[in-house]
């Protein structure tokens, strides 16, 4: 039950931040890399390579402007690769959620909204659930702690 | 091992055949059905409901325009949802995906390209090899398939 | 003579202010409510079944992003349901007003401007004043009020 | 019990056919106009003037590329309006949609789809069942014909 | 010879300075007044009665959002109008820019850069110079005194 | 009394059709060139040098894409030059529109819709109307058969 | 004096074509393949580790959508690489043209416009130029072909 | 071997510095040069035409808006000319970016991303590469330098 998120740079932190508290929260083992599709794209091949033996099961990627790494770790693996498009200094995030959803046929990324850590960590616990059931009580329970977070936004209105 | 294909609308059935095409060649059971988020609202909580109890493990809901079927879906489910953006009359399908893919925290949808039906299926396919080692071999057959895809087209270049 | 606000998330708060003074300008009887179209999907179905019986004769959805909220409020109710697209951090509006405003056929939200909280006020008083002759005239006295406010602005003029 | 339908050019006959179906429908009293807040500023003037007298009760408004009718009858009238944004031959709809939508404070237009004929349509019934609650069975009733809808579209699927 | 400045709103007021600076430095007479298409209609149609005998002969406007000042002047009026998309709170000036360029055939306005208000001044400098020569040799020496500019530029650079 | 029409390529001569239409209905000289600002840089400098002598008093400039010919012929010229962004086979326009509109300040070019061949004539007649009183009636006049034109479209409406 | 065409698909084909007729001019010799960064990621490295031994000089590469070939490929070679954004069925190129375009610090591509097949044939020949002096002839002598053409089109001009 | 990297205005300095900054670490001599398309068209005209003999090999421009600098210098010159769009204070540089990227047949632009200083940097040194094999060494080992950026980025990491 491990996850691999990887970033295409330093930059990317904070939103893989967010992605890390969701994998913690739900107990799912972890690694964090920074790899480029352009810089280091040997590394991005042998990552691949690794991942099953190190029994990686969901790759989460984030990435910036022309943003490739999502689709070329898809294009290199089998395994669900979820992108999270990354908002640049220009563009606002248009630029990486188009590099990142248009993926051609055949090869998928599993596109969530730009600059979103949490969602991607929560769209890996969903596909993980369909083989961990215990999971999926922990969703249920994180659904009604969702609704709970919107009753007490009630509690606290006061116009 | 069976995937719900929810289509907003019957104007949607080409890009959901795309997606059932795909099933079918992994041997995936599936069920498809019209519910609209906004003229059968009724409708998509009880198929959430009866979801798990039919075995569905992967939901794929394909919707235009204001697409609110794959979040409304999200926000009902534990299980995975796939979104596909379907492309209407005007806007070349960004409101679609816009609608589809800039989900708020906490209710992720896992979004193709836009009228990407296939990678819709594939997604699923991956996700459920998590749990289904054999989809696993099958998905790596597919990806060598796709190899010889790009072969032949070079074979047929005559410039 | 009533008129519910209901946000997707305490984060609209600063808008729902906007709406509401116009609401208590013209002395309209309002509630306030978080209702998250995606995380309490329970909550909208109950108060869309508790709105008629309370009088209320308009409703005012204020969300952002993938902004579902007021289409699935329409999807529920027969009242007019007016939907005010809120900025979030990123794409400037743009996600939530196509979310909001290309609904499709059958259930229409009428929607205002980005953040356009004393517009959505100020249209449901005009919807309300097909009932209410009186509002008629408060609305005529407000569009005085506007002209002098320019008025003022060119005696301010000093270039 | 009466609306108005002003087209900003003849061109804009096949999306104000769509909006009068639904007022016949639902047994309402219509008039349909060209008037050209450009090429015809004076009759725009007139026609709100007399629109009160006439009882019509909502105005509706049709008109494309940098679309000001909407806006500048609401500019003139306390009636609620209501604006469909006609695609054109470029920019497909979007200049309208903004042109439309993206009021000033002070005056609202209450925005439709892009060539949402019909939604503009049913938004006049909504607003006027405020008044008239025969409208309010109708409405419902019409709820349950698109539910209807729906469903015979499930009866014709065959995959 | 003499120019009157429309701002739909005192917010445009920074714009308008840019214009009257252009205009002092040619020695064009100039008027500045708010009138709003929406808020003060009434007044639209007044100031453009009163332009001609005024001597006004160019006429520019400035607005924001949904920016229909510079179309409704120019549907009142045989003078050019120049208009300025003034960028507002969010849409980066998209939606201003669409909603004064996009004009229907037969009433056009002269649309400059988005909060462009040197460029309209400069652009009513060369429409009264067909008629007063003297502004010709003006507009010479301006076009000597931007390549002076540049020049400085050259100067200043140490890198 | 003259106007030239520089095409960038002969691609755009069914825009300049509709330039030349207005202005043969105006009565005015107008000669009609290719210039690409690309291929034939020199022919745009010989140009500008000669079209004050020729007696040139407006410049219409016609433009696809990277549209850059009517900010050149601005940046060489002292005359008002209009620009008319022809939508070319990608992008809807958008690239031309904001090519010839965001001029930087210093060089403004009077930019009409996106394929505005009649607004562009317009455009210079209304400019040459400040020094032809002659032309202030005949525009006058075209306003009329505007109104006259809606008009009969209203005669023409059968529902 | 070699370019390598590579196509992420054989849809691209009718863009290759254009690119080939202008390096066949020039008689520079070339090769055509299909490679894609996601269905063939080996055949990528391998044909950039073979490009040099096979005296490939520049790269030019052709994909739509969410476009990461010539990404992919300037990532792997050090030889600069052409991007042509296709225009694919959706998004107008847009996806293409950012995908291709916005590029991470270190690693460029030259983009060219949207489906710009002839362009990126030129550029190589101007890069090339700067190593093989006779090509600088052939571009003088191409810039002379393209004032004719222009030329051509003023002598078949008859309005 | 020289560049000359010309901006469009003294606001571009500090993309210029980024562009300059690379081609100082390969060694290759340079020129830095303001030179507006539409302030100093002569400019333009003399620097290409002393461009040759001054033995510039490659020319990079930087400007902003309707971003015509790199256009008019390819049209000019059959030197590769490399664009760099400049964001400027609207638009977030889309405009830049179509009006230098979107170039007609003939004349072709080698655009980088917006604000890419570096990246047209190092697209000038891949070109000039293929005369001064040196420089081929030089890119292989900055190559490195990057994987050996992204290991550091690795080792910094602690989540």
């Amino acid at each position: 039950m491990k996850v691999s998120v990887i970033m295409g740079s330093i930059s990317d932190k904070e939103i893989a931040k967010k992605t890390i508290e969701i994998l913690e929260k739900f107990n799912i083992e972890y690694e964090v890399k920074v790899i480029s599709a352009h810089r280091t794209p040997d590394k991005a091949v042998e990552f691949v390579k690794d991942a099953e033996e190190n029994n990686t099961e969901v790759i989460i990627a984030i990435a910036g402007k022309a943003a490739h790494l999502a689709g070329v770790l898809a294009g290199l693996s089998t395994l669900p690769v979820i992108g999270i498009p990354a908002k640049s200094s220009t563009m606002d995030g248009l630029d990486s959620l188009l590099s990142t959803v248009q993926m051609p046929k055949g090869v998928p990324v599993a596109t969530v909204a730009i600059n979103g850590g949490e969602n991607a960590g929560l769209l890996a616990v969903q596909m993980l659930s369909l083989k961990y059931p215990k999971l999926k009580e922990a969703l249920k329970e994180y659904k009604v702690e969702l609704k709970k977070q919107v009753e007490e936004m009630n509690g606290s209105l006061n116009f």
